[in-house]
């Protein structure tokens, strides 16, 4: 499994390097998906639950962004999906130069999709376009029904909410309602999920979801 | 209940900013602490637990760090504990300058011990000396037992590390064990403290390290 030392981007124009890069993609039509939480949300373990959905119909692989371990990367080529880890040297994210590089490190051109987990933060990264095509974020029970309400700027940038670890709601005070009220303040537009990982509860719809988006794309 | 726009730090030098800010707050008698964890792991829970060990001991405040909501300084303030609201217009951390601002604000000079509960973020407040004389950690049981191995400035930089929500240990994979071992990894003299802030299990015991951390700072 191949590590990637990320280089801080020189570049001063984020911005307009993420829209080239989204439009190569484009053109090599790869759906790019930017996957950002907490520590401990549950990004992994959601893209483990997914896989047995997409196999046969989508080519797929996975970037993992980390400050300097490699436990997720592992995991996901254990369980047969393409993986890379970017390492970011101490960075908080991943801006659009820094996810070019681990593309041009993956040298899989040939993908439906790459889903680049991104460190787990859920201040930094939402202020970065990776030059991803979709903005996944995934809020887990155990968190808190506040966090769009703390946290707006990631719900601001996401068109997906992907709410985790469903299977613990009765150990919780989290209240559903008040959750996707703050949500939908952020961003009315939102799309929201409830998933349990473990379970696997809502994972199926989450899939269809996702395959409808990046198959679509490409028709 | 006060918030305070803070104003990004234009001083080049955080560390000696930092030692400079330590100094005067002993010269006052204040023991500072940096409280630092992911979002939801339970800083302000924790705090209000701690709350009722603390009346007629010692006489502390809080400063809550926040993007933009006061929802914590609010619910400190309606337990009684004066409180605080930093507004850090988008930044992820707080650093020395930016502490003294909210100090400043405060304008309680009377106080023992103020918390200064950092954004949540295990990444970004890790690498930013407060001034405080006592970093401490909270890591949440749902969050999963590997936290430190990917998150290791944090606790490289913490004294103090509190696993909160043991209440919920029968529902999710935590290896206590596999834990302590990454922790004492990044540092091998970080304290470990056990507990659940909705049941209050293992609060007492950190209640009475924290007095005796204060107040035997003041004899």
């Amino acid at each position: 499994m191949k590590i990637v030392e990320l280089k801080e981007s020189i570049l001063e124009n984020n911005d307009a390097d993420a829209a080239v890069l989204r439009e190569e993609l484009k053109g090599k039509g790869i759906t790019l998906i930017n996957l950002m939480s907490s520590p401990g949300s549950g990004k992994t373990s959601t893209l483990l639950a997914l896989a047995p959905y997409f196999e046969g119909k989508l080519s797929w692989g996975v970037m993992e962004a980390d400050i300097d371990s490699d436990v997720d990367a592992c995991t996901m080529e254990a369980a047969g999906v393409p993986a890379i880890q970017l390492h970011t040297g101490g960075m908080c994210h991943l801006d659009a130069d820094m996810t070019r590089q681990g593309i041009r490190a993956f040298g899989r051109d040939d993908l439906d999709m790459i889903v680049l987990e991104n460190v787990g933060n859920l201040v930094c990264p939402a202020e970065f376009d990776t030059g991803a095509a979709l903005n996944m974020t995934i809020l887990s029970v155990p968190e808190g029904d506040d966090k769009p309400a703390k946290y707006p700027l990631m719900y601001e940038t996401c068109q997906l909410l992907v709410v985790n670890k469903t299977d613990t709601l009765p150990y919780f005070d989290f209240d559903r309602e008040r959750m996707e009220r703050y949500a939908k303040a952020c961003n009315p537009d939102i799309r929201v999920f409830y998933i349990s990982a473990k379970t696997g509860e809502g994972v199926a719809e989450l899939a269809e979801y996702l395959l409808a988006a990046v198959l679509q794309k490409e028709a």
